[in-house]
């Protein structure tokens, strides 16, 4: 991604964090400046899912052949599925200049982060455990033992949760994307995404100096 | 500074970036979230200077009384006189919830760093070289002897930017403002400043899981 304009963004969370909700009012909000990755995937799609909207479906072969001719960022294997993020998209999207977000799992998000290592890694949790159980619960789509198990996996995904940059704490929906927005402009202006600007006041610099001498 | 709940910031930026009216008007504007490190030096006030303003004026024996007593959070030497970031202050304002902003030169910022790795650097610079020039020489205080020399010493701080975290760009004052606030707000949702908090999810989960294992 040589000449990525555009920030890779990589949103994770606890089941129950809000994170969907939170990336769908950030893109509403702000079409311009966001794009939001689709993954490409080989489970069945789910009743009301659409091919290209929610995931790109594929069979285990294309699938494959997406690894070997190396057409994705990252992948990964979950119950027997596969999971991965087509890199054409979000390398086109980041070209235009848009910031592109991925949702994926911790898995992949620390392995976006070593290959690209400017990636902004955000994960998003509730204000408190209370309120964690609270959602998941509340949700009342779920059996009891499904809610167990997604708490129990919680705490296994706050394992890695130290190498990602910032928590993002989801009390308020409005308030919560308009914190991510804010990092996210701010994340424009780090000296390592400036390069070019930094660059031509150096030239200049350099060419001063010189003519000064002479 | 193991208590440290306040961030520590250093902003450096070429003369006639507009950094030292930049800073003022932040804390004038936000007096609850700022405090503005005080620079210990032994060089001779200028007039309309106050001790402990300004700077804390010391002789040189004081001041190598406090380099040997560890005083200092860093110090330098310039043309002669020594200059220096009393740690006391510091640490007292960063123990009290506060950013201490830090405005030091680029030798200085380095160092901090080194030390301290999670302060934030800023560097603040016009939007162009020209840019630069003009309000070199627009001050109309200095000589063009002074504005030369100011040049080509910018086109050396130039050298070491890279080591900083964000580009300010001071175009317009109060938008300019506004972002360094901003950035600063952003840097509290990191990850390695939110440690307590994850520490205090990741003790509850864990206990939720092993009730559920018994």
């Amino acid at each position: 991604m040589e000449t990525q304009t555009g920030i890779l963004t990589v949103v994770s969370g606890f089941s129950g964090s809000g994170k969907g909700t939170l990336m769908k009012r950030l893109l509403e909000k702000y079409p311009d400046n966001y794009a939001l990755s689709i993954s490409a995937t080989t489970r069945d799609p789910r009743p009301g899912e659409v091919d290209g909207r929610e995931y790109f479906f594929r069979t285990a072969e294309e699938f494959k052949q997406m690894i070997a001719e190396d057409e994705l960022l990252e992948y990964a294997c979950y119950v027997n599925n596969y999971y991965g993020t087509p890199k054409a998209y979000v390398q086109e999207q980041l070209r235009c200049g848009k910031d592109v977000i991925l949702e994926i799992e911790m898995q992949g998000a620390l392995k976006i982060k070593e290959k690209y290592p400017d990636t902004v890694l955000m994960f998003v949790t509730p204000p408190s455990f209370e309120e964690l159980e609270r959602r998941l619960v509340g949700r009342g789509t779920e059996t009891a033992e499904v809610v167990r198990e997604r708490l129990c996996r919680a705490g296994e995904e706050c394992a890695g949760v130290e190498a990602y940059d910032y928590l993002i704490i989801n009390d308020e929906l409005e308030t919560c994307v308009e914190q991510v927005h804010s990092i996210l402009l701010n994340e424009h202006t780090r000296i390592l995404r400036n390069e070019t600007f930094i660059n031509k006041m150096k030239t200049e610099l350099a060419k001063y100096a010189k003519g000064e001498q002479s």
